[in-house]
């Protein structure tokens, strides 16, 4: 179940007539706990509505009362999210079009034989005189899509098409999406190692713990060009500047703070590692079977043995609520509906929550809205959107832009920091972080990068050829 | 050196004053062989000028004059080829920006999400509802680059980008540029194989023989998509059309026709089996080493010993000019200037010539003008332009919407004998095959393609999970 209505879930419905029949729909509609819009229809006597719903089974539902009871006078009913993905989200646009002799001979040959002569003598000029100076490489292996788990690798597409496009959108960057059909993290890691002579950098999504971790360590290893995992370093980031102001919001520090973090997935295992780094000093980790402790076995996996060393440092054991006891920070990056209201009253005074589970958080906001002092979700129907997308654009650009090759630490720290200077002139509950959409965050960011080699992490042009 | 001025080697000049000195150039670039073009500059003082040479040293010669003779009034000089390939010649583009958090919940998540959802549950609709129904990938590894040879797999992108500017301006196709850097065929088709669930047809582009057949089978053995390599197939298609018509304007017939290929590389032996698919009874292949004779040794390459076994029935030995002698057909897949007019002197009455090596062909049509019946060439600054541009944009559009995962040999015929049909209203020496930019093409070969399940080469639906 989905919280408010959200376009996700709409239709938009046209029909004529019927005018009795439709006050009539609206109604139950609405009452069931749904949003209609209506629009003027271009031809003016068709009626057009958008309605908004909670979740897919109130979709589903709202479709069958349309087509009941509009009936004869219904004359189109389309699901949104359906519509714009027809035929795909992204186009591949020459940058102009081919349409005589001439222009074949300047795109193509002898024209792009040229260029490619250029290139062979000298690979740095591959930079400027084809996409691969500026275009992204969106890759997954579906092994952990969204909240929706392990898929095949092409059921994947919709979300780096998705991503694809927010790199144009956010960054003006070029972005082509690919899904890797693989076992082994290793062929993964071989697979792209292969086909990265076309990209300025490659942008991992959407791929489980632990293999996240040895693909990305294998492709940082064998390639020259930038390499992130974005469920891992983007979250990590987003997570610590949200933090940074809600704690000032609450006016605690982070170094002594009692922060659990649930879920010890790729986004959990980067948070923690980057809290830490930050200064945090006491976290504690919680995942489907409890809270990380220092005596794990081997049957769990090697990143949550890892984590369980640096981590709880008061040696807590138990479950989630017993671990969130008397807790200042509650960091979700789990599963929907794994956080209680008794829960969170049970926190030390000015609990702060980040429910970060996508589509459906942890927790509702409207439930803890009397106990929480800050409360920062995935989505942008609640105050405090902590999502990726503040990070992985501008990020992205500036490490291609400013020819950095390794993400740091400190430059996710520097990072973070950036985004919660940013949000301070505004700061309050409900507003700890800026808005994804701000147009300044892609050249905030880009400074930082652009001033990273002060600490040391430039790297050279990247050699090109491999 | 190339023949004529082409837009190739060209520069765009801008200019004030010298008014003098710039006459006097203009002069002396003209009598060098160039042409120069002269535009009114939007503000209506500068002057412009667009200079097209015959080659690069041309064109290195006409920037030198211009900025030493234009001196104090120049503003500007730029490489027109350089000029287009700034920043690459593709851009990847949202169908719509995402500028809110509604287009994100529709974009993105939850959206994303649901039509995720939809594609695991039934794997067809990521045809429709994803780029992978209507997404080429051009794929190289550079081992062959147009005319020259081995290159970098970087080196291979401005040609795969101007592929890709191809099939989005003559088929409406989205197609993603690939470079893979392998070492072997077999690492070329697994990684093409891993990332194959992305896309609806792979475009094989410039791979060298005999590599490119072991790659071709290997991923037609493994895919369920549309594998075309393009200098093979698109090649031996576009001249089966072109000497179809040759052979109507010389009223000569294509099963008595003596024909002499020169090259046996992929091209080469794509076309010399085509045209013994297709009725051809007398073909003699000629490699760097001579004719391709029935006793050729195991130190040639497999498809070369191959190819000996299915032609030169009379046993032909010798060179290049001893295989042409008494000949009705040259066909020139191989290298620039090999053929002289004594060779085509020495050929039967009426001869036809395709000099398709490019950018540079065998030999200068102009030079056999009064010998030649019929000549082609790859390039459009002479008549009869034979590209594979006529071929492949229109094949793989119909092979993906048709559902046609194979290429058969009878369908390479079919397409080819309705592109001479095409062709045929306007017949002459001069006019043996349609214009490129028609836009009937298309249409055209799909049409033939929408058949071809008459002849049992239509698949079902090819399954898309693998």
């Amino acid at each position: 179940m989905h919280e408010v209505p959200s376009a996700a879930y709409s239709l938009r419905v046209q029909f004529v007539g019927v005018t009795r029949e439709a006050s009539d729909l609206r109604l139950a509609l609405v009452t069931a706990g749904m949003r209609v819009e209506e629009r003027a229809a271009p031809d003016g006597f068709t009626r057009q509505w958008t309605i908004e719903c909670p979740d897919e089974s109130a979709l589903e539902r709202a479709e069958l009362h349309v087509r009941s009871q509009l009936g004869s006078g219904l004359r189109s009913v389309s699901d949104q999210v359906l519509e714009l993905h027809r035929g795909g989200k992204i186009r591949t646009q020459p940058v102009r079009p081919i349409r005589s002799g001439a222009d074949l001979a300047l795109a193509y040959t002898p024209g792009a034989g040229r260029v490619a002569s250029l290139i062979e003598r000298n690979p740095e000029r591959a930079r400027d005189l084809t996409t691969m100076g500026s275009t992204v490489a969106v890759i997954s292996d579906g092994t952990s899509v969204l909240g929706l788990g392990r898929l095949t690798p092409t059921a994947a597409l919709p979300v780096v098409e998705g991503k694809a496009m927010l790199y144009h959108s956010l960054a003006g960057l070029n972005a082509v999406p690919l899904v890797v059909a693989v076992h082994s993290a290793d062929d993964f890691v071989n697979t792209v190692a292969s086909i990265a002579g076309t990209f300025a950098a490659i942008h991992l999504e959407d791929i489980a713990a632990p293999r996240c971790f040895v693909i990305e360590q294998g492709l940082i290893a064998q390639l020259t060009i930038p390499v992130l995992h974005d469920n891992q370093h983007a979250t990590a980031i987003a997570v610590l500047a949200g933090l940074t102001n809600a704690l000032r919001v609450v006016d605690k520090q982070l170094d002594t703070a009692r922060i659990v973090i649930a879920g010890a997935g790729a986004a959990g295992t980067a948070t923690a590692r980057l809290l830490l780094h930050a200064g945090a000093k006491d976290i504690v980790v919680v995942d489907r079977r409890g809270v990380l402790t220092r005596d794990l076995t081997d049957s769990h996996p090697f990143h949550h043995v890892e984590l369980a060393q640096s981590t709880n440092p008061r040696g807590a054991r138990g479950d989630l609520s017993a671990a969130v006891e008397q807790s200042d920070v509650f960091i979700g990056l789990s599963a929907p509906r794994t956080l209680w209201p008794e829960m969170v009253a049970s926190m030390r005074p000015d609990p702060i929550v980040f429910a970060l589970a996508n589509p459906v958080p942890e927790i509702d906001p409207t439930e803890i809205a009397d106990v929480a002092a800050v409360v920062a979700t995935g989505s942008s129907e609640h105050p405090n959107q902590l999502n990726n997308a503040l990070v992985f654009p501008g990020l992205m650009r500036g490490l291609i832009e400013h020819h950095v090759r390794t993400l740091t630490p400190d430059i996710s720290v520097a990072v973070a920091d950036a985004l919660a200077e940013h949000a301070t002139p505004k700061l309050s509950a409900v507003h700890i972080l800026p808005d994804i959409f701000d147009r300044e965050l892609v050249g905030l960011i880009g400074s930082v990068l652009e001033y990273a080699h002060l600490a040391g992490d430039r790297e050279p042009h990247p050699a090109i050829a491999r």
